[in-house]
C-alpha cells in the first residue's frame, strides 16, 4: 500500500446487524430503540448505534485490504449525522501515511449516505 | 454529571459476542480466527476484534450513565495490548470536561485486564 491508495465499499445497516448489536452489546438506549423518543429529539427515526460503523471499519481493515497481516492500532471516529436503519453507506478510505520504520499505515475515511458525509475519522494499522 | 465523576464496569468478551461479531461484520481476518497464524505473529491466541470494545463503549454511554438523553459525538480508541477470548475487562471512565454551552460531556476511559491497560481513549457525548 502507498500514500494516495483509495478504497470504496458499500455497507448496509441491515435489520440483522442492528438487532444483533442490541442483543450482544445490550445498548437499548431510547435513541436507538424508541421511535417516539427519537422523533421528539428531532430525528426522523431511531438512530443506529455508531459502533455499527466501527464494525464496518473492522471488516474493511480485516478483509478488504490487499494484505491480511494487519492489526488495528487506533482510530478516531466522529458522527456528524444520524444513520437510520437500512441505509446504504458508501465507505471511502485513502492511505494518508505509510511509515515503514514502524510498519504503520494511516488512512482517512468517511461514510456517506445518499446526500452527505455521516461519519469520518482516521485509522492507524500495523503490519505484523 | 460533573468533572471528576468516575464509573467502573466489568465487561467480558464472551464466545457469544465474539461469534456474533464475526457473523455480522464478517471480519474473519486470520489474526481473529486462525490460532496458528496468531501464534506465529507472537500472540498467545486469536486476538479479539477491537470493535468489540467499542460495543462496550456503546453500552456504557447508552445504558450506564445517570441520564438517557445522550448521543455519542466522537471517540478515539487505542489498542495497546491484545485482548483474548473470555477476558474480563475492567472498564474505567472519568468525566474530564463538561461544556454546558454546547451540551457536551467528555470522558477519558480505559479497559484493563488482570495486569494492565489494554485499551484507552476519549469519548465526547452530547446531551439531547
Amino acid at each position: 500500500m502507498k500514500e494516495g491508495d483509495k478504497f470504496e465499499i458499500k455497507y448496509t445497516v441491515t435489520p440483522e446487524i442492528y438487532q444483533a448489536y442490541i442483543k450482544f452489546f445490550d445498548d437499548r438506549n431510547p435513541l436507538h430503540t424508541n421511535e417516539a423518543f427519537a422523533k421528539e429529539k428531532g430525528f426522523s427515526a431511531v438512530v443506529m448505534h455508531g459502533g455499527i460503523l466501527t464494525g464496518f471499519l473492522s471488516n474493511f481493515i480485516g478483509e478488504q485490504l490487499p494484505l491480511k497481516n494487519v492489526i488495528i492500532q487506533s482510530y478516531k471516529i466522529a458522527f456528524a449525522k444520524p444513520v437510520y436503519l437500512n441505509t446504504v453507506l458508501q465507505f471511502k478510505a485513502m492511505v494518508t501515511g505509510v511509515f515503514e520504520s514502524v510498519n504503520c499505515v494511516v488512512f482517512k475515511y468517511s461514510f456517506e449516505n445518499e446526500s452527505t458525509v455521516v461519519s469520518k475519522g482516521e485509522i492507524s494499522i500495523g503490519i505484523i
